[in-house]
């Protein structure tokens, strides 16, 4: 099979945070696929066809590119920050598993700067040592196991940055969370919300764990929750820097 | 105060996946700070001053780039990867707290894709849904937190990935870490080494918990413990994908 896949990260959004290689894949492709909102941050360029399809149908999506790259096509899927974090890849691999002929297609990933990175490097250096990756999506996990994971992982110490942590359709979840993380972590846990990092309707707010609002997030909201180790630094202009002391972070459970 | 003072990530080495935004600040510093190798992977302009430092005094190179931007130059630290993991903006920001007046200069953290990033993209999928990265250094946290977390992780159904898993200075924590791992883990749970990722001796492996040789791994080894339901999928030419499907893994404990 001549065909191509390339499953590439288009980082949080601004053009100076896209690596090379992500760039240099999306101008070599016959055929661009993802979530529009995404397939629309990619220059037009001239021949190329373009598939938009919906947020939810990861594996759709996916077997339709592979579709593509098995007639021949040189295909990028194109993915928000990184394509390995709650992203295209996985559901990638999940439809060549299934259907074996896809194995001998050359499939590449090419990283990208995460929201969980972007969002970070806004804030100072809140992740620290240790952290953890959660999504709050009870689509494909029962609720039962993120409680589990979350009270894991802040129990021994981790920062935790939440992914998909609210949508019109998933309105409960995140207070849902704050209230579990309330049994273990102290009050006075530093949460930030970084919405929208990078682009221009960037926002970012600092909260306590006691009162941190979950009306704050929307479905561009990464929300990371320090642990117990987790600084403000107040800066003289008002704002603050949030970090993790490299040190050990408290084990609370 | 007018000096200013960036972050940099280096992203994982490959001059294609550094961000436009790393490369400007490199660009225009007219200091450069950090451990010697990093510094190398710079490319040389005339008139801009390299300091180069050991790699474990990140408290006093972070220290001596917050003065150079007191006295007004325009400082880069460089760090591997992304500086908010594992990286020199904590160290920063540590230094910052400690000395009140450097809150008033502009300090940008600038980020790049992480060797995780990278090593996960190179392998699949490995990260899949739910995931944390712990160090295995136990110079700045006792080793039974790093035990404790790592127990906690594997519990929980996270996928690990293991940062500074071994150097000459720290030859036995790996093998301590499977060995506390396989009391939680299935012992065909797939571990991958993923060693200087992007760069010309690049070197991959996939072993089992149970048969994993922690002398595969050296200070340039990320390590990946997947789950119970991380996947390898064989491919014709006798490599293997590794990814972990977006559906729940299995919680242990």
């Amino acid at each position: 099979m001549s065909g191509q896949l390339a499953i590439v990260g288009l980082g949080p959004g601004p053009a100076d945070l896209l690596a090379p290689r992500a760039a240099a894949a999306l101008e070599s492709a016959t055929d661009l696929i993802g979530y529009g909102p995404y397939l629309d941050r990619v220059p037009p360029r001239a021949g190329q066809r373009r598939h938009a399809s919906d947020n939810r149908a990861e594996l759709d999506r996916a077997r339709h590119a592979l579709r593509l790259a098995e007639e021949g096509h040189r295909v990028a899927v194109v993915s928000g920050g990184d394509p390995g974090v709650f992203g295209m890849a996985a559901a990638v691999f999940e439809a060549v598993e299934a259907h074996p002929p896809w194995r001998a297609l050359t499939i590449e990933v090419v990283p990208g700067i995460s929201a969980l990175l972007a969002a970070a490097a806004r804030l100072g250096a809140p992740l620290g040592h240790d952290f953890c990756a959660i999504s709050l999506s009870d689509n494909l996990k029962p609720w039962e196991t993120v409680l589990a994971r979350l009270r894991a992982a802040a129990g021994a110490g981790f920062v935790i940055a939440l992914y998909n942590a609210a949508s019109r359709a998933r309105p409960w979840q995140l207070g849902a969370a704050f209230g579990a993380l309330r049994g273990v972590l102290p009050g006075d846990t530093p949460v930030a919300f970084a919405t929208a990092i990078g682009r221009p309707d960037e926002a970012v707010s600092i909260a306590t764990l006691s009162d941190a609002d979950p009306a704050r997030a929307d479905m561009r909201t990464l929300v990371i929750v320090g642990t117990a180790a987790t600084r403000a630094i107040p800066r003289p202009d008002g704002s603050c820097w949030l970090y993790a002391p490299r040190s050990a972070s408290p084990v609370t459970a």
